[in-house]
């Protein structure tokens, strides 16, 4: 009798956590193992990728004199050391200028499985995305003729972008930023919950799966969806009640407006949170998101649940060995600090 | 008797280069290329290499956190894919301040084969050099006190420590600065210079011979000797005419004064040149050199066999991955911008 308990209670258990399975298939996506169905995912037909293309892409990736001042790279601020951000509430770039409008730099992991990029999302991929930073003036303040000009009088550079762009005659800075992106489309993490997504249960813990359960009922994957958890739409922030640091004003007039939902990937790694970084706990992003968003106060346990769930979501990065990159010649515009 | 006069010239040009290489080996010493031999030089008895110290270290050596603003970390300064230089004239720290002397960030590439670090040779190894940068204001302008708070907050560095030096309970300063100089005692780059040294004349192009017998002949060797090519003593700057850029004032009180010799391996990857950077050719570098610590006009023939010659000191650097760092905690003190 006690058997037949237990066996009838495993296997509604196990019936109940399935179900979670595939209501989690249905509203996620994993990140594909294999080579070839990953590539589906992050090449861009408009940019396909070519290891011609990565490999020169890392370099400028690095390359502080893609910057004015010859000290800032897109590294400096989206470090992948930390989470691919910097760790900071406001991004700082040239000569110390901070972000004018308080942002905080997004993470390049797993960037390529959003559907816009920036907080507004006005970029439609990586390839127009990489182009802004270098030129905006508080970040690496360099106008496309300067890195242009730099690019061009360094032999090495002329020649990797020629054997990445074989149809194009020397570096131009369409391709600079097409060289960057293929780079950063390789910058993925999976994770446990890929596993779990594939079809591993047992890559998720209970609580872990309760705290997805509940990020699922309570309403948070209506917006953090898809493959990214995050990073395919736009909502309005603050949705329901104001939130508590300041509104999306810092970009948008002072006025509620919409914002891109960032992806959770790794969320646990790329703190502080939110357009403007105004707050380092993940505990308490989850109970400002709940207020704002959902108009929902979440328990003490709830909060913990969801956070162990996103936990689970910080991936294994790629590893990278630090490029070297060439020396500059005599017809190269020197830094100006 | 074509054969014998071919014979002969044979000899006699093999004898006189081979002088060269006896002369090379008793001015300058190869990095060993066995572990044992290269560990010899490379180790510190007040700080011996381990696997656990080195590994915490370059996490360490890449920390932005170690800064007071989170953004500046060693590497800013000394970029590992620039020959360990940031390639500008003047070093830029803290809130974009710019190095108070006008100095140049020197290379940390090789350092550990120097006898003295900084450029007035103030600080006996690396060791006692680490701490500098971290806590001076124009650089990464963190207190100690600050740092070690920093350090034990994150579980991670914590257990790290531990691992590295086990006879300390906990992160402290003088540890946090050992990790670093034992990562920086790594980043040897042994270079065809070093085969020459070991006896492989063809190692060297016959121009690059030439070059180093003028190098030696003409008195740069007086200085610039030994493993480091220079590294192993201070000398009077500038010693017979005034440099051109501004003198040695730059950082003692406008007089001319004894500064390090710098070493010279991979000073085709480091410039722009001297204590002030005001330099950023390599051949003009060295004809300022002949006329200001020789008293000589280097013919355009002469500079160019030099630089030949020190174009042969670019080494090979050791691949490095990037690490990952851990995350901060509720405990960790915010950054500062």
């Amino acid at each position: 009798m006690k058997l037949i308990i237990f066996l009838t209670m495993f296997c509604v258990s196990h019936l109940y956590s399935n179900e979670l399975l595939k209501q989690s298939q249905a509203i996620f996506q994993a990140i594909p193992s294999s080579y070839e169905a990953l590539n589906k995912v992050i090449d861009n037909p408009q940019n396909k990728l070519s290891k011609e293309k990565v490999k020169l892409g890392k370099m400028l990736f690095f390359e502080p004199r893609l910057s004015k001042s010859g000290f800032i790279s897109c590294a400096s601020c989206h470090n992948l050391s930390l989470g691919g951000v910097d760790g900071l509430s406001t991004a700082v770039g040239h000569r110390w200028t901070k972000n004018p409008h308080h942002l905080n730099s997004p993470t390049v992991y797993n960037a390529v499985l959003h559907k816009m990029q920036f907080w507004d999302g006005r970029s439609k991929d990586l390839e127009d995305q990489a182009k802004g930073p270098i030129e905006a003036g508080p970040e690496m303040a360099a106008p496309k003729e300067l890195v242009v000009s730099k690019l061009k009088s360094i032999p090495e550079y002329v020649k990797l972008f020629k054997k990445a762009f074989p149809k194009d005659k020397e570096p131009d800075f369409d391709n600079t930023a097409k060289a960057i992106a293929a780079f950063e489309r390789t910058l993925v993490t999976p994770s446990r919950f890929d596993e779990y997504l594939k079809g591993d249960e047992d890559a998720l813990s209970a609580q872990e799966q309760t705290g997805l359960k509940k990020f699922i009922n309570k309403g948070c994957a209506s917006c953090h969806s898809g493959i990214g958890v995050g990073g395919s739409m736009k909502q309005m922030f603050p949705l329901v009640k104001p939130y508590k640091y300041a509104n999306i004003g810092d970009f948008n007039d002072g006025k509620p407006g919409m914002v891109k939902v960032p992806g959770l990937r790794n969320i646990a790694l790329t703190g502080p949170y939110f357009h403007n970084g105004a707050v380092w706990s993940l505990e308490e992003a989850v109970e400002i998101m709940a207020e704002t968003q959902l108009g929902q106060k979440f328990s003490k346990e709830d909060v913990s649940d969801i956070v162990a769930f996103l936990k689970s979501l910080s991936g294994d990065t790629p590893k990278i060995e630090i490029p070297t990159l060439p020396r500059y010649t005599k017809s190269t515009p020197i830094p100006e600090l």
